[in-house]
């Protein structure tokens, strides 16, 4: 079973509006309520290429019990596995304000429930447990309000220490934090990457990440596509063509891509190629963790992987 | 025990932001939930002013859960009881996203539960029970999808029926349609004058509403205070001073004022005079549902009420 941490899930709010008019009232023409977080969406993914997987995290409230039925509910892709644990705050929402006539969005993000120091014990005993039986495990997102900034740092080294292989996919002072236990695999975006080296040239930040702690580095460059810098040789990732779409959980698909091909045994090579065309086949889905499967299937045999001399 | 009806109760949200800028993510501050809708707040206004009230009306799924909790907690100016009918669909939200900076809300509605016929006839069956132990009763806001649009005019024959004084608080064509069941007053705002005559001018406006079965009009006109037309006399009243705030939720505090001063027993002049000054002092509150009571006693007694000539 493949393992996915959203310590900060979301009940994701999408509401449609003809135009957003600051300073206005807006009566919502439609509205959809989806799972959200980082690691429920890679768990979503997970589960469409046929992988067991099982989301844990923090879930309260309403909106946490909204958001533990719709996941329930997502079955069509195949089954997710809850093991999210009870809290007492509600779990946040995130609304999203599509404009229809500009066709952009505009987005709120609750900053979710403070947690408990007895939650967060609750928690890692969870979590302690599931390692059992997981073959990898994936750290996703930002951190609640009461989790210590250290969490990750703690969750990459008892995954170590349990011999679970982690891919850590979050930003700033957690990302930083994390990094010094050395995860097997770190994913940033190109943003994430300057703010926390000061370069905005990919390739140097993502060897001064790697120097940090992480053995492998898997920067996602938007429509530019992968570059990865990994133990077994650095490549590039391109999709054959760039596509148009919604960028929200892109890189989500890639760190389900490469878990993937992990556990199935895969050269990164091929998991780097699986990752850079599923994460332009999730460009053309209308929400996070969800892809086009026929786009994929299309993109994967014309995906690039080029080696690419990095200095040791 | 005066009875207020809300077909579109709502679980009113309010995010603060620095600043809104349309297209990107924003990180919200503050999160705030109340319980939302015309009728709720025309309650907890009432319940404020030492009168028994209950609400009624649909509530469901998370949001409406959530809504009847903290309906319940809001005991600090006085209960209010919750006849809500339960559905299948979930309660409505509304967003209001404040810009700190610029100091205003960009507000979000969403259209509310589909309500099924079944759950319509639920509704009819507790309103007329609950009609027998109504002093007065207030009939506000829009209709959730699959509530008849004749509705109001059905609740107000009941309620004539019953021999229950009615107060019908909502626009469009509910309110048209509304009129015809000859409603003991209806409470309109400026603009909803304005869009169901087709004239600007209140007074002009006003008198056309009465002649299509309203026996008073009171219509809110903001800062320019109420303009009555009733069986006893015309009236318009004005607070001592205008006041800069929130107006949200003046309207439903002076429908709160009238039905108080109704079964007070209290003459029209008086009703008028306690419905501009609570409404004025509701504008210096932070929340529909809510007034600042020093507010309101100092404006008071300085509120004139001057008697308007009106052709028969």
């Amino acid at each position: 079973m493949i393992l996915t941490v959203t310590l900060n899930a979301a009940l994701d709010i999408t509401y449609r509006v003809p135009r957003l008019e600051p300073r206005s009232s807006h009566r919502v023409r439609e509205v959809v309520e989806r799972p959200g977080g980082k690691g429920l969406n890679v768990s979503r993914v997970l589960a469409a290429l046929g992988h067991e997987t099982l989301v844990t995290g923090f879930a309260g409230g309403p909106s946490g019990e909204r958001l533990r039925t719709l996941l329930a509910e997502v079955t069509e892709e195949g089954p997710v596995g809850d093991a999210l644990v009870p809290v007492a705050g509600n779990t946040r929402r995130t609304v999203g304000v599509v404009d229809e006539a500009a066709g952009d969005a505009t987005r709120f993000n609750e900053p979710g429930p403070q947690i408990t120091p007895a939650e967060w014990d609750r928690f890692l005993e969870t979590y302690d447990g599931l390692l059992h039986d997981a073959t990898a495990v994936a750290l996703c997102g930002s951190l609640p309000p009461g989790v210590p900034v250290g969490a990750y740092g703690t969750l990459v080294r008892a995954a170590r220490a349990a011999g679970v292989p982690v891919l850590l996919d979050t930003s700033g002072e957690p990302l930083v934090r994390g990094l010094a236990a050395r995860p097997d695999a770190v994913k940033p975006n190109a943003g994430e990457l300057a703010a926390i080296t000061g370069t905005t040239e990919p390739l140097r930040a993502a060897e001064q990440v790697r120097r940090r702690g992480a053995h492998a580095v898997v920067a996602s460059l938007g429509a530019d596509g992968l570059l990865a810098l990994t133990p077994d040789g650095s490549w590039r990732a391109e999709p054959p063509r760039r596509l148009a779409g919604n960028p929200t959980g892109a890189g989500d698909s890639v760190v389900a891509a490469l878990l993937a091909g992990l556990v199935e045994g895969l050269p990164w090579p091929d998991r780097l190629a699986r990752a850079a065309a599923l994460s332009a086949a999730t460009v053309r889905a209308p929400a996070a963790g969800e892809f086009d499967r026929a786009v994929y299937e299309e993109l994967l045999p014309g995906t690039k992987v080029t080696a690419q001399l990095v200095a040791a």
